[in-house]
């Protein structure tokens, strides 16, 4: 199977014109089929202050009522996805913005009530809002688009089938894409995010592990290497590997092709 | 050729709910291949303003400085765009959201300074910003779409390849479209305004002239029967049809189907 790189980068890298730049210059400049994840939501709490809307989160998650919908609908769907596009065009991309709307590419379905761990310790049953969560991708259609030469850049937002945009964590559609593509393309799946890989030493940039197999993963957690917020990335890229994708990296997103990452494989 | 339906909505009609939802209705209800086009100018003044960026105009066009164009991209590319897409997926019809940046599909230059008339009657070379003029449509991209099943739902957003993107006028972007398409399609472009046509008595909906060639078109216009803002739309209707589409349609936007309007043919 052909190759293919997911790439996903966080809403840090691209509200900042210069680190946005950098990480086009990079992307553009891999070789071969890719898709690009983004996020936006540093830029959305500020365009929503602005606006005098108020950014609630619950657990690290944001509550998306309806004038935060319409926030995120305008800044992840035109501001972000079309500046990313219009930037990567002027580099020679063929690349094409696209929500799951857009084409019915990801279809989801409004998250039900959940119990959350709130900040204080306590669980409360939380009403996400507008949150969805991913029932399906077509890959077929991202594959026409890839094999006409284009490259996908896809927003964080999907929709229900019932005429409502959802909100949806721009780490879940790179997960969800890479596993829908890797039927079709032997697919490594990218986070780019602020530090430079899985660190031995969480505060030690230069301490990146190299590679993590499934088995070194149990014991670095159960050893308390890795521990907190990277427990659920390391599930979920395991996760993602089960279901297809040939390896997964964890890197900063100075370094878009994750040579000085951490590598996830089986 | 097969025949293809080129509609073009105002933002008057897309700020509304319930006046949106009838369009979209009617415009899913359409057989055959169709691309909608739509403006969203309402809506971004009244997102600027409530960002507190006066929206400046003259001649009747928008002045495009960097704050206002971050607007409009949100407005047009975010905002209307995917509420329109995630609608018409609703209605069962397999919409993408398009800018010109999206896939290269409308490339533009920024336009020069331009020598216009103000609203008090003086003359004065104006700065339009971030305005784009067509140069290019990419037919054949717009055609896989279409071929595909799919419905270009296009925003009045273009780029320019080096990385900007450019508020471009609806119109000009379906009267661009409707005529790159006429070289594959046997193509009907309509304006759905707030009018329901060429109107003999300016201020009589009921007056509605049904057919104008260009031979009436010329009697009218001399007559003063068809006057000022009227005039360049339907210079610009002839245009489209000298450059290859059937006929072009004037309505209002109760009427996508140009039952009632005014058909402007050759």
């Amino acid at each position: 199977m052909k190759p293919l790189n997911v790439i996903k980068v966080g809403g840090g890298v691209v509200e900042d014109a210069a680190s946005l730049a950098s990480l086009l210059d990079q992307f553009a400049a891999m070789e071969g089929r890719k898709v690009l994840v983004h996020g936006g939501g540093r830029l959305a709490t500020s365009m929503a202050s602005s606006l005098g809307i108020e950014s609630r989160m619950v657990g690290g998650r944001r509550i998306t009522d309806a004038p935060m919908l319409e926030v995120v609908t305008m800044v992840y769907g035109g501001l972000v996805s079309k500046n990313i596009v219009a930037g990567l065009q002027a580099r020679g991309v063929r690349a094409i913005g696209l929500t799951g709307a857009d084409g019915d590419v990801i279809r989801s379905h409004r998250r039900p009530l959940k119990r959350v761990k709130t900040d204080d310790g306590t669980e409360q049953m939380v009403d996400f809002g507008f949150v969805g969560d991913v029932d399906k991708v077509d890959a077929r259609l991202l594959m026409k688009f890839i094999e006409e030469g284009m490259v996908p850049v896809m927003a964080p937002l999907t929709h229900d089938g019932e005429g409502n945009i959802l909100n949806t964590n721009a780490d879940t559609i790179a997960g969800s894409v890479a596993c829908a593509l890797a039927e079709h393309y032997d697919v490594t799946l990218t986070f780019c995010f602020e530090k430079a890989g899985v660190l031995r030493n969480a505060d030690d940039d230069s301490s990146v592990i190299p590679l993590i197999t499934e088995e070194q993963a149990s014991r670095l957690i159960a050893d308390g290497i890795i521990s907190g917020g990277m427990i659920p990335k390391i599930e979920n890229a395991f996760s993602a590997i089960h279901r297809g994708v040939r390896q997964v990296v964890i890197t900063n997103s100075e370094d878009v092709r994750g040579k000085n990452g951490t590598t996830i494989k089986r």
